[in-house]
């Protein structure tokens, strides 16, 4: 963010996002769903993630391609596993309800196993992953997409970046939390970027010719992590989740068929529930032991001190949450827009 | 391999593993599994889990930190999980017994997600994922062992380059598979090197200071795939196996208490049954079409073809399983000592 950025109050933005929401035609908690999951991005300092999608999400409604109040079905249920059909719900409501019932599944069976199909956006995966912890169970989280990276050796899309998000309680420590696209960077980041008008590291993108750019405007291809290694992953997250319910999203695209490249998800959220395994408080102590002795060890070149996955989150969560969201011009802009068009006021100060 | 390499059947080298792992204590069946899963691996041209394990899996046995006739148990169980105590067992003997319970429930429940504590080395995590995919099911395998690896920002190794293996069925393709260490490169490759007498790539590890080398005998510590993304994943693995199990493996390490390098693994097998939520065949036919679209992707810079993950071992598959699995003088090393101590006869032409 710039030196000037304002800052705005969490719950101020949350209750904009909100009201915004409720205009575009959202359920009274369908839209306090979407605001919370979009706070909770800007506070742990995943702006990419937050309230800068509020124009794109609007377009979404706009375009039909987003259903407010979409009919969301249960397919397939057993004792351990679901299948949700979203019909193009905005994806934290879906997305909160699958984890909702995996958890209450893994309470009786030890797991529960929610795959869904055709979500919109669902924003940060982590934020489901961390239901699950809260209630003392490992949460996983995976999404996917139409293609927007290079599978390892090629130099055109034919994966997603999908990402995955793995969450499990600690004790004296937050909830231990990876959230990781299968990209070298998350597509967010480079449209981060392009707000604020910098270069990209060569290396995360190519154009749309397949040549390397650092231009996040020009960036039409990702490059996964670790090569193959990412970009295997994503290809088989495809397989868990899209295959799983029947509407794959990257073979679509190969095959040119139109409306291919039009914006939808299939997902998969998952809850182990410890307590069925082993002791819940061993279980925590044990987990920030892992924590503690990570940040223990001696420092690559480079490093003043070892983080731990989730951590750099957590501290600009604190600083947030303390001090406010910082909100660039880009992102101003298009709370500006979505105030105008609604007659929502924007945040006092802003 | 070098271009003198003696070459064996792979059914014969199977039949020679399994005769001396009868004649080292294990019951028949298990050391047919054992010798299977070694064969396996060394068809699919990943030596370094093949048959030059054998010297290694003898000494364990010697030193009692290996019991080929374990007192395997079932601790917990639901009709969707299951907890094994494996009492060091063979890796191959309880992992295969793990998973073949975990595609049971699968079939009842649409998932099966079994964990195992304290299970010896499982070989390639690849064939328990395998199993899975042959009855229809996705199969995902995750194991854990002491920490080798660096974590991101760390110059100590502080996580293990946990592998996971995650199959689903194809119809006119084979199974698609990925089975990825969380490291640049597993330790096995390194193993390979140091057997073979040439050095490693810099960036595959660091010595016991903490320093690059290319030294296979000096790399100490590996270095994880994709930066916080490969030990982030690695640590998350810790939390979904031994955590799950009550037995950590990365925290003795960290507190210096006896006995905690000694070899031993956590692991997580899991089925999930596709036809519990979608067809079969329509399944196989939609993860035929992504190897195809993927393979028919313009290259990138320096690659003549874009495989997929697994078609480079399915092709050494091919050529092995025609023309025999060549071996190493280190390697045939190892099977003559094994020979002339159990007296059990090297395969004709060794």
């Amino acid at each position: 963010m710039g030196a000037k950025d304002v800052r705005v109050k969490a719950e101020e933005l949350k209750r904009f996002m909100q009201a915004v929401f409720v205009k575009a035609g959202f359920t009274p908690e369908g839209a306090e769903q979407q605001a919370d999951v979009l706070t909770w991005a800007n506070l742990r300092g995943v702006d990419s993630h937050g309230v800068q999608r509020i124009s794109w999400y609007l377009e979404l409604v706009d375009k039909g391609q987003m259903k407010p109040r979409a009919n969301i079905r249960i397919e397939k249920e057993t004792p351990a596993v679901l299948l949700l059909d979203a019909d193009y719900a905005p994806g934290p409501v879906v997305t909160i309800l699958a984890m909702r019932k995996a958890i209450e599944k893994a309470r009786t069976v030890g797991i529960g196993w929610a795959v869904i199909r055709n979500t919109l956006h669902q924003g940060a995966m982590g934020y489901y992953s961390l239901m699950a912890a809260k209630e003392g169970m490992a949460g996983i989280s995976i999404v996917c997409n139409p293609p927007n990276t290079a599978p390892y050796g090629a130099r055109a899309a034919g994966v997603h970046n999908s990402p995955i998000a793995i969450c499990v309680p600690g004790k004296r420590h937050r909830p231990l939390m990876l959230d990781m696209a299968t990209s070298i960077a998350a597509r967010g980041k480079i449209d981060v970027a392009e707000d604020k008008g910098i270069a990209i590291p060569l290396g995360w993108a190519l154009d749309k010719h397949g040549k390397p750019t650092t231009d996040p405007k020009a960036a039409a291809v990702l490059l996964p992590a670790g090569g193959g290694k990412g970009s295997g992953l994503a290809m088989m997250f495809e397989c868990l989740t899209s295959l799983f319910v029947a509407n794959p999203l990257l073979t679509p695209v190969f095959q040119g068929k139109p409306g291919a490249t039009i914006h939808r998800q299939n997902s998969v959220v998952a809850a182990i529930d410890i307590s069925t395994f082993t002791d819940l408080a061993q279980y925590q102590a044990n987990a920030d032991a892992i924590v503690d002795g990570i940040k223990a060890l001696p420092t690559a070149e480079g490093f003043s001190e070892v983080l731990v996955p989730g951590e750099p989150e957590d501290r600009v969560y604190d600083e947030r949450a303390k001090n406010g969201i910082p909100l660039p011009e880009g992102t101003l802009l298009k709370m500006r827009n979505a105030s105008a068009r609604f007659g929502v006021p924007l945040p006092a100060g802003l």
